[in-house]
């Protein structure tokens, strides 16, 4: 299984950023770390990081053909980019949307994601775990769509 | 670790509804999947099921000095229940939110829970396999509270 | 024909209370009083109540293989109850939502209910005789499921 | 009893329209039924049918020292014909609202009636049955108002 | 000077309807006296009343070349009508809106006027003074315009 | 007949301010104007302006006793002072509401009056001559209160 | 092909009327143009025009078995005719949304349309053209329904 | 004078959970501190606890008869509980709203009481001083109903 | 202990105003009223009443090192006075804000305190008695800020 | 006449994505049916597409000089772009606004373009035709800038 | 250059109030900073401080003929005094409207300002330094008007 | 002390575009102006323009190390860019939000700014001088972060 890991802007500072809702470890290590977890699980994982919407939807686009599923953390692209929702509504492989923090208990605009309606699900709260909870979810619905 | 996992309204009646949304297993079915899947990561579950907000709310008091953290799908009352939020909230042990079918994609007063913002996160759209994503959550971030 | 009859929150106080609004007979006269209009149909009825939104539930998933279909006037519940409305979508029994008060014309809050989208109709306005006319209805639709 | 039935805008095209939500039969045969079913109740029934909100505003001050009551279905007027409400409330006749679908499932817009506020009662989802049902609330309340 | 008097819809109901809002004189009545009035001021009026939308926009229109200025009550209408509206800014005289009652203290809906924007001004609460005050009014703005 | 004529904050500019809506004449000169119509119907008028909502009140509360009814331009008062809306209703006596512009057809927010709900009614748009017709509507009312 | 042109309230002032906005031609200049771009294309028009909505829905319904398809303007009744859309929707033909103006750049009301959703397409902003162009699309669309 | 007090959801945790806005006194020591205040007054009080909509709405109903005056703290429930509010409606007793903390300073959907309507009064934001004051406050206004 | 009592607009009209909602008893009788319940307590009191948002202010701002808490009825201000809401910030004295009337009870834009969240806490619904329940409760937290 | 088509994102997998709402044509036969289209009107065209909302700017500014006039389909950028409006605005071309589906018939969040009010127009629902009715479209109304 | 520096309600209690949003500098520091920076400016200064919202609004009045230019923080009256927003506009200086604090990151009604659509521009967030800012802008934009 | 100027979208059309609201300097001449004032002031600034989101959040976060403060004009992203937002939030460096035209005096979309709440301030209306103000403000809070 081959897994497309998307994060979208402002995620490459994690680490610099906001440290009591995103934690220490610098964005290379979170990068490191879900890596070995997807290893582990049998699972090769590509990461991407752009604060791009355009660049992000054309990774998604770059996905077909040659990955089996999605991780998104579209950071605050989430809750207004109508286009990277129809990017995944157009390449149909199963999507999941992770972050970091939960977005249900910040500011009321991160309540709301776009994308979320044209994802598997979303996994939220769980800090660079949500990572390898998504990339499991991928593995436990495979077969499924 | 010992936790306890609380279903809400209707949930009882799982392989029975809206196969569609739900899925063909039945209730008890599930239950065992995730109590088999909790006992290989050397955690002990309780699960039940209640209609009753009231009930639900007294179970989630109880938890408190029996459990290290709670995993609930409190149905329908997701959307509507702030006495199992204030419940939640109350009793300060970490809380996983999560929902059989994709939440964000359904109808317009499914995309808002009144629990999570005071869960540690929301997991949905995974099936069972969403309550045993939950369960590895609150192992991931165990310590971290 | 077999048809379960469901009454919620405060209307066994009906002939107690806001007599204005709900007339004078008390709570046992009209559920006389629907149960001879039904027997004169060849119907068998039972009517419940309970002021208690998870009790409802229960009834509910008690008709399935008991009722060939469902009068409910959830009162206050009709409002804001997600999970009855959860329950009569997943028992997938004809239900028929009755009220005894005209409820478009009166309070802004009554006029909206979340139960009726997944009954098969609504009866309004006509007192102890939107039971009556409600079993009618259940009758006249018979077979068209 | 004299009964005047009121059908408002594309109802003539009954049985041509929609069929998944109206049925098959033709508005000339649901007419026939509705009378045949009030003849049986000793009722008398002049059924109108006009796509023009004016004539059904003429229709209802007609009523006025003709008739006993209303049974009125106003098609999409429903949903925003103040003049329409305006004419009920000035004649001051018993008027029951009814539709052949059950108008609280379907679009938002058709949801809400300004119309039913100053009628006796709504009922709706019951196709041609609505119209019996309704000839049936008004033979009931008879003496009420 | 010659005015057209326009009446919406139920306004020909007036001395028969809610009588504690729109008093106990007949329609003709009140026509009567509007016309004495003008003509104690010299004002040549011509009065008409339509239950019909279209009816309106009709007369609206035919007053071009015809009449010095228009009185409307749209009745329900006023809440609604942007076709009328279209019609008053199309024909490009001046208009005064006018209503029996005070609109701004009875239901929300009726606080609300589509018409109003086009037309010179507006005078509501007077009963049939309401439509002298109009008349008065279009007198003193003469030459304005 | 005695009224109390209240203008309210900025009133006291007219002849000075956006002219292409208020007119070129001076705030006196509208004052005699007015007086002199109201001799002319003997009338006795006080006209007071004041910037303050309070002193607004304070001389709403002055009347009683000492006038027939009062004629008010709230200015922008109008759309948020429900503190005058109280005072007019604790004063019981008839109140007209008056404008020199047409506040329908101009921003959005000067469309809603917190005030005309408890006045006997509303005319707008008519400059000066708007408190002329006021005047001549609470005569025309007289004894009807 | 023969196609049914529909025009609502007001068109026929079309060249008196708000000139900015509509431009200098008369309605039946307007008229003849688009017959004669018909024809060019081979295809068989009808014009007709109301001011009354009733009148417009007659006139979409009569288009069943004799026109292959309908350009509609529906003037202001665009923006709250429900009962024309259900007629669109009954009669099932392709239908098309025309409007002189661009309404997405006029008053925030003239923005949405309740008929579009049941039309084909919309075009607007082109004055006559708009006519032409949505004659043009029936054409190419033809066949695809 | 007897007074039922009525507690609603997570009230029994009081002392135990956020201490910072409901403090720490245990809630077996608040109810102490109640009855010991009634009793200084001569008003005899039974306190309840549910956590329990449907309990609630039992209590409120066995109260007819048996007591002279309701204090409620409807926990959560006060905020949705549209159930309560007509059972205290139904029962005409004289009832009085309390909370321990300010809701209006708190989150958004605390602000609003649904509840509050159908009560002589609120009190709210002074701990268990709260009840203390509701009890007096039935006093003071014994009488008047 | 020394409070100031401040009343705003339109409550020096007590007891000639809207008597059913705010009794008999006049202003001054109340205030005497108060002032013997404080004395009994052995609190010192000064009551101050103003129309004038502003004048209210200043006496706010009056209270700092010359009061030890504030009672405040600022009447219609209460909806909307932000001004009051900053200088109860500001001045940072133990506020709790009263209403002879429950506010929650009547006009839907009574129901929004813009004070309360700035207050210690509000008390509503009981005529005169809720400024002696205020001084009561400012007796019962101090120490307490 | 020279005319720029700026395709939006996701645009350019038209053919692979959601065949019932777009079709089964690739774009680049798409771009080639148009190009042909315009040919045979004696009209060049420049075709771009991009899924960069800067790109999509930055196109519309390289317009200046060298086209004639704009075709937009802007993707999901149409409903939330008000970067690309202002760019539109700034350059001052004639443009038209396109889109293969009837927007105004799918999601609630599609029905909205920030982007129509700037232009000329706005033709939706023909498929690949909207792009030749819009080039047809700019071709009849040059000139009339 | 003759300015008028306008501060509204509450200002005066700077240095006392909310000292973690105003700072420690007492009003009177603050005047007298802004004083010494308009002379170096070569500009002449008046400022003036009222709670009183009549009373700003005369102040605005009175610098007609004595000012070229006003510096306005209106304190929370900036967020609905639609009274002294017409004061500003009727006055017809340039006008710049100040805040300490940066109203856009604090509670929601502070973010909009009724105020600024009829000023030049808003400077906030800079403490006492938005007023030296403001008046370097009325500098930098003399002759402009 | 050294500052980044960071333009958004069609900013770099300036004096090309929409003259009325930004004036006739070209932008370059507009970047001189400001880089000349900040020379005189002693500061170092780099000005950047781009009409991609993506690249101006690779701007700022390029500002980490280099810059002391940022200057935005974020252009129509200021009104949705959430990621800005983010971007600012993240690097941590003193920001102020500028515009050319009055914001809060033009389209009502426009008066919501996303990015503000993250600014140390926003200063709007003064057109190139709002920059210049910019970086004076910057220099006055200096130290004080």
């Amino acid at each position: 299984m081959k897994i497309l890991v998307i994060n979208g802007p402002n995620i490459n500072l994690t680490g610099m950023r906001e440290k009591g809702i995103y934690g220490n470890e610098t964005y290379s290590d979170i990068c490191e770390f879900i890596e070995n977890f997807a290893s582990s699980k049998g699972v090769k994982t590509e990461i991407t990081q752009s604060n791009h919407e355009g660049a992000i939807i054309d990774s998604i686009h770059s996905a077909v053909g040659n990955f089996d599923g999605i991780v998104i953390n579209a950071g605050a692209y989430t809750h207004y980019s109508y286009a990277i929702r129809d990017a995944i509504s157009a390449v149909n492989l199963p999507c999941v949307e992770v972050h970091f923090s939960n977005i249900h208990g910040r500011d009321e605009f991160r309540t709301k994601s776009v994308i979320a309606p044209v994802c598997k699900g979303q996994i939220a709260g769980f800090g660079k775990f949500s990572y390898c909870l998504a990339i499991q979810a991928l593995l436990d619905i495979k077969g499924e769509n």
